[in-house]
C-alpha cells in the first residue's frame, strides 16, 4: 500500500499524489523438480517476498532516494522487485537446491506480477542470472 | 487510487503517508422489480457511482477539507460514498422508478463495499431514506 | 448461455438480440445442521440446480412461451430460478431432512445469484415456503 | 489444509480419508465506527484468526479428540471457528473498543466463511454474545 | 454480450441461437519501458479496446456480414479482436512510443483473452507486425 | 479433494497427514483453429479431465501404489495429470482433429495448473508428444 505521484502529461490526474494497493504474485520455474519433489520451498519464497515488499509497504515512494527522478509505475516496480529477489536467490535465500546454475538443475526463470486492481496489472519476467 | 495517512497508534506503519486502490461495489435492493423488469437502470447507477468516485480518485485525502481531522479508513469511506449516492438517488438520479418511498415500490436498501485487496474489504449498508 | 432481447428505451442497445453467460450460485440457510452435520446434500443440490438451468441453457429466451411479453433480465431470471428450485425442495428433491417446516428444522431461506460478468450480478432471496 | 473422513451414506466417496484446503474469511459488524474510525483493529483480527486456524491446520481431524463422533463438514467447522473467535473477542483479544456490549457500541455480529473451492463454501453467522 | 449460433455436430445444443458475456483482457509486452516508464498509455489502450468491442457488443453475430459462414467461437473472436487492435496500434492509436519496430523499442507482443465464464476462456497471442 | 503426507524436513507441519482441494485448469494450444473453428471440443476435454481427476479424488494418496516413495506435491501432481491426459490425447480421446502431429495441425502444447488456494498454485507445461 504505497503513495506516489508521476511526472509526465501522459499520466493525467495521476500526476497528483495518489496511491495504490498491489497484490504481488511470484512465479518460479525450473525444468525438473528438486530432490524433495518441489519447485521451491514455498515457506522460504513467501518470506523472501514479504521481506522485499516490507521495504516498500506503507511508503511514499516519492521520498525514497533510490526512486529519485523515476516514475514508480506498476511495471517499473515489477522490475525492482524482480531484481531484489533475484539477488536474494543468488545469495542462497531459497536454499541450495534453488540456486540457478548453468546446468539444468535449479531455478531458471522468474515472473513478478503486481495486480493494482481487479482489471489492471503488470509483470516482469526473465531468466534468473546464473 | 488515493493517498492518505492515519492518526492513532493502532494504525502502526499506516500512520505514514501511503495509498490504496479501492474497487467499489454498489448493491441496491427492492421488494419487487419495476415496470421494465429491473431493479435499477444499471447505466445510470454506474454513472452515479463513477461521478461519486471521481471526487476521490487520484487525491491525497489528507488535503481534502471535508476529511480534516478524520481517519479516512476503508469503512469510513464506505459510509461517505453511501451518503453521497443516497442523496443522488433521492434527487432522482436513478430515475423516477428508483425513488425510495414509504410504499413498497422503489429502492429500499443499499450496500457499498470497498475492496482494498483480494483479502480486505469493508462495507456500509442501510435503508435508503424515504 | 442464453440469447434474448429487451423491450423498453431504458435498455438502449440491449433492445437488440444479444446474449449472456450466467454463472449461478445457490445459497441455502437453516438454523441448525441436520443429523449428518450438513446444511444440505451438496450432490443433490447441484443436481437440482443443473436440471433447473438445463431448461434455459442454450436457448433464445424470446422464443420460450413462458417468458412471452416479459423482459428476461438477470434479476427476473433470478426469481424464475428461485421459484423452480423452491418447488423442487418442497417436493423432496433435496431429501427429507431439507424439507422446510414451520418448526426450526429444515431449510429456511434461499438465495439465487446470477453473475453476468465479473462486475454485474443480480440475486433474489427469500424464505422457503413451508 | 486438513485431512478427514465422513460417516454416512450421504457422503458417498467422501467417506474415505480425503482432504481440503479452506480459505477462511472473517466478517465483523458494528453499528458505528470506534473512536479511531475503524470497525476493528485488522492486525489483531488477523492474528486471532491465524491462531484459531493454527490449531486445525495440517491436521487429520479424525484424530482430534474434540471432534470424536462428529462429521467435520465445512459448515460444522464454520461454527467451530465462530465459537473459538467469539470467546477470544469476549476475552478482549480484539481490544476494549471491540467488546460486544448490550449498548450499541462494540462488535455486534460475526460471520465466518470457509471456501473449500472456487464454487463451494459454507458460513456461520450470528450475534456476538454480550 | 453477444448472440450467435454454431454450425457443426460438435457443438451440440450450441447449434441453437444462444449467447455469451465475454470479459476481454488485453496484454501488451515490450522489452524495455518507454521514456515515461510505462509499457503503454493504459488510458489509450482501454479506449482502443472499448472501441474494438463496441462493434461486437449487443449484436447477433450471425447477422454480421464479416462473419458469414464462420463459427464465431470464443477462440475465433480472440483472433478477430487481436487483428483489429494490431491495425490500430500500427496506425499509432497507442502513441508513437508504442509503435512496433524492427528494433527492440516499442510493443512487441500482444495477447487477447476472452473469458466466457469463471471456468472457460480462450486467447490468441502473437508478435505485433513491424 | 485428497489427503496425503510428505517426507522431508523442508515440509514442516505438512509432514503430518493433511489434505487439499485442487481446482485444476487445463490449457491446450495450437497454431491454427480446426475445421470447426475451435481449438478443441471443450465437451470432450472436460470429460477427459474429469476422468483423469476421478482417479485421484477423495483418495489418500499415501496409499496409492503408483505414488509409493514419492512426495505428491502440487507440482508433482501437475505432471502426473499432464502425462495422463497426453496419453489420452494421443489415443484420440479429444478427436481426430486434436491429434498432435509433426505438421502444424493439431494440438501442440498443453499446460496443467493446480490451484490449491487463492494464493498458491503450481503448473506443468510442455509440448504434446507427436
Amino acid at each position: 500500500m504505497i503513495a506516489h505521484s508521476f511526472q509526465g502529461a501522459v499520466f493525467g490526474p495521476a500526476q497528483r499524489m495518489h496511491g495504490a494497493t498491489y497484490v504481488v504474485d511470484l512465479e518460479l520455474r525450473r525444468e525438473a523438480l528438486d530432490a524433495d519433489g518441489i519447485v521451491v520451498d514455498i515457506g522460504l519464497a513467501t518470506q523472501v517476498l514479504r521481506e522485499t515488499l516490507a521495504v516498500l509497504n506503507f511508503q511514499n515512494l516519492d521520498e525514497m532516494p533510490e526512486f529519485k527522478g523515476r516514475n514508480t509505475t506498476t511495471e517499473f516496480l515489477a522490475r525492482v522487485i524482480f531484481d531484489h529477489i533475484a539477488v536474494r536467490i543468488a545469495a542462497g535465500a531459497l536454499g541450495a537446491q534453488a540456486l540457478p546454475t548453468a546446468q539444468s538443475a535449479g531455478l531458471r526463470q522468474m515472473k513478478v506480477t503486481l495486480h493494482e486492481s481487479h482489471v489492471a496489472w503488470a509483470s516482469y519476467e526473465g531468466p534468473l542470472p546464473v
